[in-house]
């Protein structure tokens, strides 16, 4: 047994000792990954022929790259796949050196068969980080039993602009929610053995006009202040062990090239000691798309970039002459330090898997839980739940699965490519379920208009079908896909915030016919909604192979809804970007601007089928050092007449600081389940670090002054407030500062 | 006499005698402004009742604000009011110093009668500094013939989004342009004794989805390479003495606040002398809308605004207690200077005027100069020049002078106010200019709809008058307001870049009929026409009280339209914001991101009634110092039948660079008026710094490696093009920097 393999020393000691024994081509092979084709993997399918297939210019053997997302395989061929396939990695190094196997995971395990989980902005929905990391642990172990490694997840983007395709694979627009979920989420996975990814690291969500890798207009405070806070916490409290590298440019300078992002953030500020992967391909696109001067891969290595993904464009032998061997010995001890962790330096080692059931019951009541706690109730003039015997459902989202499905899972991420098979399991459509539910009910379908073509041909049978019937329920949104194949997705951009194709058109024509109207939103983004007064609305964000059912479950009303908006419901298509979190200037600014922002629906909102309310505030002190705690409870009271989850919320206003500052910033949430006139008492404990922000020097600080807080179910209905000082000087806040705010919740019966 | 009266002494020299001979109170009031009612200064019309009208809280003896253009008075009411305030404010302080008289300038002299000028952006269409100049002087002669000392223009802003309602008071999208467009208006006032006021500074233009005032996201590299050039530039060559502060908040630090960019910047790197004034009510903003902690007042003035408009809210004597005498002295003294620059701490000083002809003669053949060579033709199948016997000209804007009439013009700002009152000078609607240009022809005039209010009801006769007539004309646009009382203008920001109202129907149901279909869009900003084909389209930005009669001269094919865009055209309403200028992955990014943002036509675009060709491209050198200077020649002829002036333009493309770069850069233009069968040799003299740019370190440097030269006639059609490569170090760049490129032309004949 050498030393490196030796399990009595400590991961970096075997690194170091694995290093000495490198070449320098062997070195330069370790930052290299390699994205086997998938021809062979599968008699059913044809060879996939598009750029996902295309092999690295030089075999990498630091990561292997989809093994299992990339075509269509059962558990069992991809468990044998992976095993060979590091066999030859070992056997095509002198040292024997396994690779990490990475897979995408962002709605669940990405391969053929596995469970489709809701979409990440309907977690954000559900505002309950156990459920995320109940979900995340799950999909940590079904891939780690197959052989994988690491998942490249969570997306930490935080939104700016709805526009964006990729909004549904993030958490929201308020950075300590997406820090929340995203930490919750990594521990997920970090402690079930798979080395969570974090991305984009930074500023990605923030590219002009919301368009796909455009550049990014953003100053430091911007980016400290809002950007990064949710990596930060999942590096901290998450114990995320990778950063993914992102493809915009921040003020000119790209992130895969970033030192001072990589390497003086991430690194000397955070203490970060994992191991940075490019996000595929932002390597070499740092000469062909941001032509910068100069070898992208020495850029991007220098800047702090470790591993090249998906394969080996820049990281190959160009590396030996352009970069000083300290520079790769550093990234090569980080990655050689995860693989010692990972046993794949262990003298025992072989690939071994097992072809366990991808889409095991266990999933699947997970899936259902954040379907269900995630679809929120806009309005509701009281048609819901449905008491109606004669039903229309209309819209081109009601019977079909896959428009419940994200961009990132593998029905719309891969499976286009293999029209003959089906997904692999069984997703009941929103009709199907809805059929389940109301078993007495008549149900007629229509599908109106497709979701994207201007096809109004379908206009006249559902308007019929609405006119026929007591109450219409429309489903109306998006299809995920890439690169517009969708409407929302990676690359599927939008203009702006109208419904796609003639959908808009569709619930006017609807809507005309008096037949009280239930808008269902099933998207990936939110949609401007202010033309359309319904009898009651209802947002899903892509809920999953489980969606339909726990859609239709709220409709019939077996679930109380209980999700919330993490994300505004704008009143119209245009004037964007803008979110909830802003200055006093950026948001209504009537009188000053003829524009009114103002949403339809705030951040936080979310109604349920009983009602709460909010009193008994009070503040632990008037007063406190900016070193200090105060803690901040309120009584909710279930008053209604049925069980249900609130969302209690709580934000935080700096009164006058020496910058502009947001007007409300959320600085804690739970949820609270109550029984029909129970109460909780629900107790926030602030630490003055929470008021932290990003002064004119740049550094972060705790400010002396004024305090306001207030709680509320949503940002816009705030019923308990105080404040309160913080004294003494300024303080200055280093990567130790306080990051979340506890919460107790004790209930009792009236 | 006194010390600082002696004119033997240099104006620094008076200033600091002054000083010394004040208290600490007389120094406060020559900081802070008044803006004495109005009621009192014309018998015909009613008191100011709105926010205009309110006085400072404490009178101010710096400045005397607006005083002829808040209320309609002749000149000669205006010369009396001038002197009886100086008179006021010379007796109401001990020393008898007077005040600095300010109005605004933009589209001309803002006061009642007064030429109104073509708006900011026609200046820009024009690409012609000699006559924006020439344009200044006489703005200034009049200005400084009544007794005013400053003028608060030029707008320097460089367009980040056409959403924006200032876009119509701005030079366009292009730094280079905006900057010697700029500089030359700048010339145009200080040579002939006004006080040029550069704004707004800085970033104003770029604020969050294009609202007024609402934040700005920006980085330090864009802000110097996109943001400030234009304001150097006419500092450095335009003679500027002074620098209004903006309304925005840069990546949460207000202007007007922000001791970086108003000293740090301004002054400390540029060499600045002159007087910052803050934008009308910016220093309370600081405090009521940015939220500011502490004195609002003590915040500006530490930051470097010298003195508060438009009247006294924080510069009284609360400063007395918030800041050391030092930072007063630093304010007072640059004001004091300037007041002896005029002439106003001369001992034999006096009001004086002349009641002159403010709508002179000379005044209107250059707005029609100007106007003439502003109107652009986009396109044109040949039914420009109209030959047509039956016209029907339909639109909102055909009859209406005040729609061709910028937001800063007197007639848009003021008088809607005061409703019975004439604008003070002949003005012919397009109509009327029509019917002059084209006396064999039948016009039928129908206004078709509105142009903001959803009224439908005149489509119906306008779609008639069109389905008679050989040819239909049909001119739309904006009308320019304030804060919402218009579709263009401070504060009136749009949503999405459609036409306003019903317009874009009108000329769908105008196009519908099949009549040759001539679309004139007479607006303050570019709106999308994708959707528009039509026999010819014509863009003019509200051309003034001349640009009926320079639309008619383009129609009648007396005037050879010479216009190019200033900014771009987009293709589609949304989308926004983009403008020519970025990098290769904000542009088309087809493949990454489905939406296509080219725009319908490109920045520098603008056709003639005849034909140009280029060639005979040549570089002086292959290879020059990143010192040096290398020349670019093309000749361009003129191919056609008639006379006609080409612009010329020439790109720079730095091919690799340390950050990502633009695609392209104007770096040079002149027009050519060239005779049927004339051609010119156009030498461009491009010295390495205008390859400059914001390096990583955030220094201003020139980079050695590749440079593309192109020359065409706009920024999509570049037939001649050549390489150099710049050599040697990279060199930092100071104040001293070549900022612009000359050009020599010399014709000859075929």
């Amino acid at each position: 047994m050498t030393r490196w393999q030796d399990p009595a020393l400590s991961p970096a000691e075997r690194a170091a000792a694995l290093l000495e024994a490198m070449t320098l081509e062997e070195k330069v092979a370790q930052l290299g990954s390699s994205w086997p084709g998938n021809e062979e993997l599968s008699g059913n399918v044809a060879p996939m022929q598009d750029e996902f297939a295309r092999g690295g210019t030089t075999p990498g053997s630091g990561h292997l790259t989809r093994i299992f997302g990339t075509a269509p395989v059962t558990a069992a061929e991809g468990v044998a796949r992976v095993a060979q396939l590091q066999r030859e990695v070992v056997e095509g190094n002198r040292l024997g050196v396994p690779a990490i196997v990475h897979e995408e995971c962002l709605t669940g395990f990405t391969t053929y068969g596995a469970t489709v989980y809701p979409t990440a902005l309907a977690w954000a929905a559900t505002f309950d980080p156990a459920l995320v990391e109940r979900m995340a642990a799950a999909i940590a172990s079904d891939m780690r039993a197959v052989g994988v490694h690491q998942g490249l997840s969570p997306v930490l983007d935080v939104v700016r602009d709805y526009r964006w395709g990729r909004v549904e694979e993030t958490l929201g627009e308020d950075p300590y929610l997406v820090g929340m979920l995203g930490s919750a989420y990594v521990r997920g996975l970090e402690r079930n053995g798979i080395i969570a990814t974090l991305k984009h690291f930074a500023g990605y969500s923030a590219s002009r006009a919301a368009r796909n890798h455009a550049p990014v207009s953003i100053g430091e405070r911007e980016l400290r202040d809002v950007v990064l806070p949710p990596f930060e916490m999942s590096i901290r409290d998450g114990g995320a062990r990778s950063v993914m590298s992102a493809y915009v440019d921040l003020d000119g300078v790209p992130a895969s090239a970033n030192r001072r992002l990589l390497t003086g953030i991430l690194r000397e500020e955070w203490g970060f000691d994992g191991v940075v992967v490019s996000d595929y391909w932002a390597i070499p696109f740092l000469r062909t798309m941001h032509r910068l001067e100069g070898n992208a891969g020495a850029l991007a290595l220098a800047a702090g970039v470790d591993v090249e993904l998906p394969d080996t464009q820049c990281y190959g032998k160009g590396l030996l002459e352009q970069v000083p061997e300290e520079l790769l010995d550093r990234a090569v001890l980080r990655l050689l330090r995860q693989k010692a962790e990972l046993g794949l330096l262990d003298a025992d080692w072989a690939p071994s898997g097992e072809a366990i059931d991808l889409d095991s019951p266990r999933n699947r009541a997970i899936a259902r839980e954040l379907a269900e706690k995630s679809v929120t109730l806009l309005a509701n003039d009281g048609v819901l739940p449905l008491r109606a015997e004669k039903i229309a459902v209309v819209g081109p989202c009601a019977d079909d699965p896959l428009a419940f499905m994200g961009c990132y899972s593998y029905p719309n991420h891969v499976l286009p490519r293999f029209p003959d098979l089906g997904i692999g399991f069984d997703a009941p459509s929103f009709v199907d379920a809805l059929r389940a539910e109301l078993p007495e009910a008549s149900l007629v379908v229509r599908e109106g208009c497709p979701i994207r073509a201007e096809d109004r041909s379908g206009f006249r049978e559902a308007v019929a079908a609405a006119e026929e019937a007591e109450v219409c329920v429309a489903v109306v949104g998006d299809r995920a896909g890439m690169f517009g194949e969708g409407t929302s997705g990676e690359g599927c951009d939008a203009e702006d915030l109208s419904l796609p194709g003639v959908q808009d058109e569709l619930l006017a024509a609807l809507r005309a016919t008096g037949t009280p109207l239930v808008i269902v939103v099933v998207s990936g983004r939110p949609y401007a909604l202010g033309e359309h007064p319904a009898a009651a609305l209802i947002q899903a964000f892509m809920p999953g192979e489980e969606g339909g059912g726990a859609l239709a479950g709220v409709l019939s009303g077996r679930v109380n809804p209980s999700g919330r908006l993490p994300v505004q419901i704008p009143r119209s298509a245009g004037g964007s970007p803008g979110t909830y979190l802003h200055a006093p200037l950026g948001g209504n600014s009537a009188g000053i601007s003829n524009l009114d922002p103002s949403p339809l629906f705030p951040f936080g909102h979310g109604l349920s089928y009983t009602s709460y309310e909010y009193g008994e505030f009070s503040l632990s002190s008037k007063e406190i050092p900016t070193d200090g705690t105060v803690t901040a409870a309120v009584t909710v009271r279930n008053t209604g007449e049925r069980a249900g989850e609130e969302t209690v919320q709580l934000y935080l206003h700096d009164v006058a600081a020496q910058v502009a500052r947001p007007v409300l910033e959320l600085a804690g949430f739970t949820r609270v389940a109550l029984a029909p006139g129970e109460a909780a008492r629900v107790t926030f404990t602030v630490h003055a670090d929470r008021t932290g922000f990003t002064g004119l020097d740049l550094d972060r600080i705790v400010e002396p002054g004024t305090v306001e807080v207030s709680v509320g179910p949503s940002s816009a209905d705030l019923p308990c407030s105080g404040s309160f000082e913080l004294t003494g000087p300024v303080r200055r806040l280093g990567h130790d500062r306080v990051l979340s705010t506890p919460v107790e919740i004790s209930v009792t019966s009236d």
